[in-house]
């Protein structure tokens, strides 16, 4: 599957489920997961089929448990999930699971395009790759 | 169903489906409906059961239509979707669907947030109701 060059600079690889790889924003001010369909060339969500489109619906579920499980992990529990497929400047489909909190530095608005992106360091990364792959009971990318 | 008095004060109710009431936000910077489940205390798309959620992908597919007529009806084609579950604002469940185009105000930001709302003159709100409530198939909504 191709990835736009634009995911691959801006987050991690943190595994895949049936429909999506699924990626670690690297942004540690907010707990947030990407979502990539493995739809080659869709752009919007109508562009999946039906069925595909159900799995979708069902794996932001399941995003939205492990960014939660991030939050935990980092002593700060979500308090609220934003999701969100806008694309506006990335056009491969994607959707964006993102945790929120009233003391979060973007909060009430939306976090896409707010200031700039806090990369994790090493230790902070492992910890939420770890929650995340445990709340989704995945192993991880493939190396 | 209980309706929160922020969505009376800022969108126009449009219609009814099998899960949502369908408003449309009073900007017409763009177009953009809201749709509201009926789902009694939902405030996250996990709040739904499995059902109504597959319903409520349904439903923001069939959004997205609408919002193309609407943009369509004002010579103002639209080029890129934009879906976003957020409630950091309003907790009662909702979720946008806004059509987005490169020479918007907002592009390639959100909108949520982004300046004020433009208020539609009533021929205006008329021609983007009756293309939404036409490609929604419904009548509009109950005097």
């Amino acid at each position: 599957m191709r990835i736009d060059p634009a995911f691959l600079a801006t987050s991690h690889a943190t595994g895949e489920l049936p429909l999506c790889l699924v990626r670690l924003q690297d942004d540690a001010r907010f707990p947030w997961l990407v979502l990539l369909p493995r739809a080659g060339g869709a752009r919007e969500i109508e562009d999946l089929s039906e069925p595909a489109r159900a799995q979708l619906m069902g794996e932001i579920i399941r995003a939205g448990a492990a960014v939660r499980a991030i939050g935990a992990a980092q002593g700060r529990p979500v308090e609220k999930l934003n999701v969100g497929a806008l694309g506006n400047i990335v056009p491969q489909l994607h959707v964006h699971i993102v945790g929120r909190r009233a003391d979060d530095p973007a909060w009430p608005g939306p976090v896409w395009g707010f200031g700039r992106a806090e990369s994790y360091g090493p230790e902070d990364l492992a910890r939420a790759m770890g929650a995340a792959q445990a709340a989704l009971g995945i192993p991880g990318p493939r190396p």
